[in-house]
């Protein structure tokens, strides 16, 4: 069994986390074609446009998608990738490790996103005389689907408990629909508790009682907001995967950008790129090589004797992938 | 000179803090007439109304309204009085004080919310065949005038530098417009830094970087969830105010709700609302009155023997008050 894993470095330090992160798959006990697609500000210049027909062709054709970073261009390249191959579900985990800036310790929990509606429908935007005004898509099909995600994620994960979050006081009729959607939806598993909190709460919970948290789902923008506020509260987004799943195909990437600040000196934590592959491994049901490259990672983590800069350390790119290797 | 002052005590904790309020304000060299009106949940029940036409009347004739917080029923009581007040600007500073939950020290910014448009207009959202659409209407005037108002309490206030924070990646027309916007009104400030982050990567920075915020400028649903992060990281909501400013009156209240778990008990930290009064205060011109409130407030604070059981005390709501009196 040969994987096609359709490979998109992108731009900036894209380019550095994935070298790193396939270096670590190509010592595991799984088999990949990797087909690479080009994506993001480089490819824009180069050829006019930042995300290519054939890279999404690439992409809709392999079992798998890993997606570096993409600069200026990233909201064309990656919402468009999203929407294009009706990849509904963003998962992004916000868990501590040993060894970083995390605030707390036992914090470990899932923000299932909504990734195909909400305010990110390109053209649901129009200039008007005084100003502009976007719309906030709202459908029962795109949010049933996603509420079942979760508490099926829920469930499959031995998670006891689905928190909603909206704003239905103030967005009474989208996100009212929201909220009546989810508490449908949980009936249909009577053993996941559930629980509904407005945004603005929930962002001060996740940094006074982020423990609390098991699964959340949301909405796409707060999906967006709430996980990069996680990341925060981790230590950084360094540490951040995602995983972008449909019925089509998937796709795994780190949460941060290309960060051209950093790019091409080899400073960047390639460790939000490899979880996101650890995401892709699982999602393709290759348990036991994600399990062994997982261990690395915690081993790693917890020696903190190779760090990157944004941990404190001082190791570069490749030699925290060298580091997760010896530590298979 | 006698201040007309309209007291909206609301539901739940706001009775109790408002009392708690105003027996310091009772104390201050400063002389008001308290016109009380009534909004809310219970307000809802004796009369078909969570918000009366007889109370934004008393809010109108009023030099400035103290108002202490609705249940269920905030959205529309609140959301209701801003608009029909066109109290533009939200002011919610965040602030480290000693003896507190805060996570940081030195902590100290402020977020000036756009109060009137974005999301939170309620006639702008309608069902849908397949589900409901909400609108976010961003016009120029409003965004400007916000963003001015941004730029001069900066300069007012000794800050050096405001931040933007919008989605213009994803929301290029209404966002693109908040932005250019920005540093349009920027260059009429040439002494005042300008710098403008994404949403998402706000939320995380006011994690890893709060102290670096100064002055930080957004939207209004933005401005709500950022606001209530910016609560968390300083310790919760019992230590939080904010003003709604317009051309025609200004309405100072906690960020907290009405917290029916707590009400009645008296155990609601009064010092949110105590914080918004003074910036009533201030707003009035009263700075004399406000430096000593507010002195008084960090001696209770930094002496840490007078707290309620949110800041790890087991001081009532009335000893709080009766602890900053004695520290006027
Ligand atoms: C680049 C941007 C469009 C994107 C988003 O908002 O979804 C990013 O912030 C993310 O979270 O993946
Ligand atoms: C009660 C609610 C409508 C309100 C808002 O969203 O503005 C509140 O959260 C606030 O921040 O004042």
């Amino acid at each position: 069994n040969k994987y096609q894993i359709a490979v998109i470095p992108g731009d900036g330090i894209g380019k550095e986390v994935m070298e790193a992160t396939i270096s670590v798959l190509d010592e595991l006990d799984v088999d990949f074609d990797y087909i690479y697609g080009i994506a993001g500000d480089e490819c824009n210049e180069e050829h006019g446009t930042p995300l290519p027909q054939e890279t999404i062709d690439i992409v809709r054709d392999s079992d798998a998608c890993l997606f570096g970073a993409a600069g200026e261009t990233a909201a064309d390249v990656i919402v468009k990738i999203r929407q294009e191959m009706k990849m509904f579900a963003n998962l992004r985990p916000v868990k501590s490790y040993p060894n970083t800036k995390s605030l707390f310790e036992n914090v470990d929990f899932m923000i299932v996103r909504e990734n195909t509606e909400g305010l990110y429908i390109a053209d649901q935007e129009e200039e008007t005389e005084d100003g502009a005004i976007a719309k906030r898509v709202i459908t029962r099909e795109a949010e049933e689907r996603i509420i079942d995600y979760a508490f099926q994620y829920a469930k499959d994960n031995n998670r006891t408990k689905v928190t909603a979050v909206h704003k239905a006081n103030v967005l009474k009729k989208t996100d009212g629909l929201f909220k009546k959607i989810f508490y449908e939806v949980g009936e249909k598993y009577p053993d996941i508790d559930t629980e509904d909190f407005y945004v603005d709460a929930t962002a001060m919970y996740l940094v006074t009682q982020p423990q609390e948290f098991q699964v959340v789902v949301t909405t796409n923008l707060f999906g967006d907001i709430l996980s990069d506020e996680g990341a925060g509260l981790v230590g950084g987004l360094g540490l951040i995967p995602s995983a972008n799943i449909g019925a089509d195909g998937a796709l795994f990437e780190p949460v941060h950008g290309s960060a051209p600040d950093i790019a091409g000196q080899q400073k960047a934590n390639p460790i939000a790129m490899m979880l996101s592959a650890i995401m892709m491994l699982r999602y393709l049901g290759e348990n036991d090589a994600a399990d062994k490259f997982d261990a690395a990672i915690l081993k790693v983590l917890s020696e903190g004797k190779t760090l990157t800069g944004d941990l404190g350390g001082s190791a570069t790119t490749m030699e925290v992938a060298q580091a997760v290797k010896n530590a298979l």
